[in-house]
């Protein structure tokens, strides 16, 4: 019996033609489509994949930044992950994302780097408890509207507190959206999905003002708390995910987020920074 | 009459051998030398300095990324900054810092990514008021002890709260610094100074523990908020600066920091994941 490949698998699907070399192919996925590309978060992965998938990666991920250069368009792409600094215990990574551009020279649309380390136990502790909030359960899966984009299908959310505004009425008045989320098709928490979710959050200029105007992310870094095993426990979970906008001034606000697991486990911080209009 | 040379604008300096291609040559500087490299802050500055340096220039840097790969040594370094993308209004940089190895074939010791924009007014707010908390003129500097590192006399400190503990007794119980903060030698704030300053704070895992354990930035991202004109506003006056950690675990801490101006307009958010001992 042959079992169904998960959508997020099969949009992370990475061909390589010189592995050693760090030279990868793969084709961007209409279940992940966002409005004139691919979800960022699945972006995102995707070149995190590059980095996992190589011969020479030591460790895991601990810190991931992307920079969404230009629109990635529908079709194949090339991905180069290369171990620019290898320590004993820490690996430093640049990627690059190129798309065959209309005379045939590559173009440029995505930029990363990712530290990975082989971790070691040490005390630890949280200084942000997971926020009081109702179970799963207890809270409604959003319904999403007609012509929604296609990567909101492949997740379930349930909002808790700061929802899409449902009137355009310029009357926001803060920027924090707290929302329970998962793979609407199950699937177990990777460093590749938890990367995705990180990047889940719609942007806080429309919250904050109650008006939805252009905006997109033009930068985003995520650090990774947790190690495989803990993501593993994690399995087909909930996740809690808090964003919060800090400052808005001529063109551009910041967006910070939690993600913890549903026992309440720090799992990922992530901050980014988009543009707007007006 | 000759005026002095800052020794910030000292350890800045860069050389250019080929301008239009982003090479750029500079020397580490022992007034931000910090325990066995200099101050992390600095190095992101002299970085951020050769894309501030170059003819291709676009806009005002918006965001930075800086990973710290290997300790650079004292002595002479190579920078290579490249405009990797350039839209209408944003830019996309690659930076990467060698150093002559023993062999003579360089070697990667820091890369950096920074997004710069042509930014135009729109609509803007803060999310994150400035703490209530007394004037400079009220606070104490900071005296430094004995041995203290260069980098931290180029600095005038004012700590209000989070101060690094005295008695190193495993009493910790929150991570929240907060300070207030200028060049001890009177200089004008712009982008490569903020940038500097966004790594002032000691690691949190020592406030947090009140231990004094083996720690180190791997990876730092720094969000402008402000543009020139707002930046030459404050002038020589004294920066806000607030640093909470979120989750230390298994080796590695992440930071997340706040900069205001005296009158209160947060001027840059910075997150950064260290890695700690034990």
């Amino acid at each position: 019996m042959a079992t169904q490949q998960h959508v997020f698998d099969k949009a992370l699907a990475l061909q390589h033609s010189d592995i050693k070399a760090g030279h990868f192919t793969g084709m961007t996925s209409p279940d992940y489509w966002n409005m004139i590309g691919p979800f960022g978060g699945m972006t995102a992965a995707v070149m995190l994949n590059a980095v996992l998938s190589h011969p020479d990666l030591l460790g895991s991920p601990i810190a991931m930044t992307v920079n969404f250069a230009a629109a990635v368009e529908a079709g194949a792409f090339d991905i180069q992950a290369t171990p620019v600094r290898t320590n004993r215990s820490t690996q430093h990574w640049t990627i690059q994302l190129t798309q065959a551009g209309i005379s045939g020279a590559p173009q440029m649309t995505t930029t990363a780097t990712v530290v990975t380390a082989a971790r070691r136990e040490t005390w630890g502790t949280s200084d942000v408890p997971m926020p009081a909030v109702p179970k799963p359960s207890e809270v409604a899966p959003m319904q999403l509207g007609e012509g929604a984009m296609a990567w909101l299908g492949q997740y379930e959310l349930r909002g808790v507190s700061g929802l899409v505004p449902q009137q355009w009425d310029g009357g926001g008045d803060h920027s924090e959206s707290v929302l329970w989320l998962r793979d609407t098709s199950p699937r177990a928490l990777d460093f590749a999905s938890l990367m995705a979710m990180s990047d889940m959050f719609y942007p806080r200029v429309w919250l904050r003002r109650a008006k939805r105007v252009p905006a997109g992310t033009v930068s985003m870094t995520t650090y990774f708390h947790a190690e495989a095993a803990q993501l593993a426990e994690v399995g087909t979970g909930h996740l809690l995910g808090r964003a919060t906008g800090q400052q808005f001034r001529n063109g551009f606000f910041d967006q910070a987020v939690q993600l913890w697991s549903e026992a309440g486990m720090l799992l990922a911080t992530s901050n980014q920074i988009a543009y707007f209009k007006e």
